[in-house]
């Protein structure tokens, strides 16, 4: 397996499986100086953790992080900061689940490719890294980008959009969004429309079934000037970051698919001077990014995630060792719809890509010789 | 600027801008003892040339590639790929109608956010290395990708989905869609379909305005095993690939954004044992690819292509020397439709990511001690 | 801080520090199927471990290693595998012996340049990252690509060839280097110099001293091949991974610095058959490589390793806290040398660069379709 | 071919043979805003080119360099520079010459190992990117670097150390070397030992043989705080861009492998504040570099250069096509020493890593939120 590092100067390495002992994740490109704790990134691990409410897997992981070094005194040292979050529940029981199942392949999953490509050593246990697991040290790495992030203004805030075609519509302004998407246990905004979202997924369970849905996620506060113009446009690296999380299956900036049906000068967003003379758009049908470079609008994405893929139905499915047709009936926890959970993975790898950006910027930007009125 | 380099093992380096003296590629990973040619290459350029169709740009460019190194009597040796491409329709009247507006925002464009960037030195003629006609030389590395790709049985054939609301429905079979595709000048297999896609835009192009529509691009004969589990899943590569061209608001994988309304066993695709005993999948929902790594059917992607944003319709903008709200008029030579001249460029970026996935999984697995039947 | 992370598909990243909770470190590029151990790792890990001789330092760390994911029943799965070294022998005593010195640079140390770097947040406790405790993790790393390449019958020996102007002489057949060389404290397998350069290395640690030398390095077994061309080629890639090794001054391949003074026909090394009809060379003065690529041959680097800079004589410095000059006198616990416990160090590091560029050499090779019948 | 790009921000690609069409290179990371011409380039280019003295290769190639992207009205535009030198030395003789010993390996040269890598079509003609010619490239681009550094107040100036036995002793003030070194053909700063130098190289060529030699690079005006502590250490990442140097088999930093012989207070350099009450050391066995992070003193390095492996004298070898022993005779053009061209090449280099580590730096160190008294 190669690919378990992201970025280029900040730079996020994690290693850890389902069933493994521990998840491990280390965060280089950390400025110094920095205050940090444990419980700042726990707070957000908590906001992914599972068990919590009836749309969530009954796994009780209580996904502990530990900071283990790039922090003296409280503060960050400039060293890369590692982090450790052990697997507490693992059950035999659970094991044997997996095990009973082992060379069929689960509809929806990983195993086919995995034994495809690692033969019968392929972590058949609880999905191993392809188990949404992994996306612990996302969120923590995430929580230290978001920290990062915060000190220059950036904030990154995620919420639901749309679940089995019932779609949020009345969304508040930003500074509200946080707080009212938390009111309910499917981060969405619109308190009505989760209303409706959460009794369809309940009921969706109730068949031992599972739910798909969309998130969106904004990022405001991005100074223009953020993205390399050609193959590292800023939309380039977030789209490999978002699309790099499981179950999403599509991606959109700004207008999205909606410019399929756009003429040029409706597509086009109109540039004005504000009260402070600053340049801003009229529209944000970019997104937040024009050749390939923040523009200092929101930097607006949404993305479709695909529902669960274990499910409680009797599925056709092939036994790998005997290499015959066969079905899958029910197995192991899961969770009802992904959306709630995914969110602050989704952020996490926003706020992740914006800081290696943030570095590379004003690393080349120092080197610049010329006053930038601007900038 | 940073990023004019993409790949891990196969890579592919380049400049060059609208109006500079040439544009230069460097490809490197490439195997030894390959025919090839100038020739080969040009097929490729000669598709995403303009001033072809009514639906092109005029500006006429003869797009003649050179190959200078990485080639000996015929065959590459090993040593990469080097090419050359000169502008040649530069002319003293179009630099001057640059010069005459190099201090207003074209909305749509890059201007914003390269002045930002780069200050007063942004390169303000013809849109620099922003402009489209970076894109030649990846369609020439992409040609030199879809050679490789030829050898081991993988094809990536690409075609105009939708434009304005009209959609392509009746697809031919994989086989015959280039064909088919070629036949007219929106490059769209469903000739009813185009034929009123074409007088779309046409229409539009009358009243001065540009056209915006989707593409779809499919991978066929990629063998079950491309791709990383975690950061660098194939679909996160191709993803970084294909938004990193100019335009692209949105993507798909498989059944993309119709994944939010699926519950867990409509979007799970069932696995069956074909008459070869080969596992093969009843449906295509995942686009190919499992974990993150390809399981063996076709990688579909489809992308939402925005409007051409230079339009002869007066636009509100910004002079940025006098920090003034103006408009800006009717300017230079533009596509009314980015669609088909996109379509190169989306399959070469698509062709690009492959063989870098090859390179790295033929790479590990040459590594692994074991016999894998399953492969 | 950047750079944690070394190698390009075999991915090494580590973090911790001398007086942090833990060391981490995340290996990726591991082929599934290999059986590993803790143990495996562990008996290389021992040999790095001070407190173990006279020449040693005494703290007394246990550095007991504990993989913690990237196995499933005793074998590797591919993914990637995390290692955890708690840190045991931390003392508030030397904590604040650190303290009381927070502000002064010790000569030859890196105080100044982090103080430079990340300002009064350096990590002044033990030396931090700087601190030659962070090797523990190369040894790690290198214990798993030891085992790797001794799947492939490569073999990676080190031992001292020189300290203090005494130099081995007297250096048995690659086989039995390994095995003399562990005879002695000072890991030098010509015994009567070994000797001799223990008992100059106590005489130097009786004034307060501590005393250089030179190791070797020699790769056996690698395969004619490995290397890219220009920037990478092998020995670029190897003087990277040892020069990144702090307290190395000096590295030669081969010959070495005796080039300097042959003329072309005494350097160039002259092939012949060997009774296998395989292409040997009858001198090495190339050191296993040419024109950047292995040749088949021993590949053999000599590196310069200073004295431990730690000594207790009374040496000039500036406290940086009031900006001026004074003096630092005896400190904490050292090692007289460094020779013995680099040696591991530096072996892990050749092996690490070794497996990294076998992957890439694998997977370029396999795309190129010919035969090659010098292979 | 892998590797044919170096650095992680400042990036040089290059491709191109000694006898292909032409040489590409592209160089990104360029700030906007800088005056560049192509005659700048050419300067150092000259410096490099051969058949200008007894003492180079008769091959007459002009190496005009001409840049093609990167520039609008003489000025950087932040898009990556792109330059062209055509081969123009290029005859039917020289190609029958190799093409009649192509199956002979020519001993010290790289045959075999491309043999071994690209069968057949390795390329055989004038060593293919074997060619010292490939450092033509690396010189243009350290024309630009070394500019960008004399922007920084940085500049780097390498001479002749050593040639055969005979050592430059009496070395100027660093601001008179180059001035010194540039009166003699063998660049050396010692007017008495290069006139001895020059003998022994042109009786040692009257012989048909070649020689080797050594050569010191220094770079003054490094501010304190570049390189990365741990595996990017300022000389892990200079010793990598030297080493890739065909011809290079020693590498030394500051006191070099004198440090074996020395006792750590005699190593260790003492700090001291100088008038301006800034931070200087006394000594610099360091090289200018502790804890992998430069101190503001010269950066000081050493290369040992192997004698060129192309002699008349009659070698022994073998025919690769015949898998036979015979002999090789005298061959083509060559230099009597390659001492003095490989000098721009080092220089180069150490220009080229030195603005990479600038960037990633001045990146990292905009990050920091606090003020830093000691910078």
């Amino acid at each position: 397996m190669l690919g378990n590092t992201i970025g280029r100067m900040f730079r996020v390495t994690a290693c850890g499986e389902s069933y493994g002992d521990a998840l491990l994740c280390i965060v280089d490109g950390v400025p110094a100086g920095m205050e940090l704790t444990d419980g700042e990134i726990q707070v957000e691990l908590d906001r992914r953790r599972p068990g919590q409410t009836p749309l969530d897997s009954p796994r009780k992981e209580t996904d502990q992080v530990k900071i283990v070094s790039g922090l003296l005194e409280g503060k960050t040292t400039g060293a890369p900061v590692g982090m450790i979050i052990y697997n507490v529940d693992r059950h035999d029981i659970h094991v044997q689940q997996y095990r009973d199942v082992k060379d069929l392949i689960r509809p929806g999953h990983a195993e086919y490719t995995y034994i495809v490509k690692y033969g019968e050593y392929a972590d058949w246990c609880g999905a191993g890294r392809a188990s949404g697991r992994e996306t612990c040290m996302r969120v923590a790495a995430g929580a230290l980008a978001k920290k990062i992030l915060a000190g220059e203004g950036i904030k990154v805030v995620g919420y639901t959009k749309s679940c089995m075609g019932i779609a949020a519509e009345n969304i508040p302004p930003f500074e509200k969004i946080e707080e009212e998407a938390r009111k309910n246990m499917i981060i969405c905004p619109d308190q009505e429309a989760a209303k409706r979202m959460i009794d369809r997924v309940l009921e969706i369970k109730d068949e031992g079934e599972t739910a798909g849905g969309s998130i969106e996620i904004i990022a405001r506060g991005v100074p223009a000037g953020l993205g390399e113009p050609v193959f590292d446009k800023l939309q380039a690296c977030l789209a490999h970051a978002l699309m790099s999380i499981a179950a999403i299956k599509g991606l959109e900036f700004g207008a999205g698919f909606k410019v399929a049906e756009m003429k040029g000068s409706e597509c086009n967003d109109f540039p004005y001077l504000d009260e402070n003379r600053k340049v801003r758009f009229r529209t944000n049908n970019a997104g937040g990014i024009l050749g390939g470079i923040s523009n200092g609008e929101d930097i607006v994405m949404r993305l479709a995630v695909k529902p669960t893929p274990t499910v409680s139905v009797e599925q056709p499915t092939i036994d790998m060792a005997k290499m015959e047709e066969t079905t899958l009936g029910a197995i192991t926890r899961r969770d009802p719809t992904l959306l709630s959970r995914i969110l602050p993975v989704a952020e996490s790898m926003v706020a992740i890509t914006l800081v290696d950006h943030l570095l590379m910027w004003r690393g080349y930007d120092a080197m610049q010789k010329f006053e930038n009125p601007w900038k």
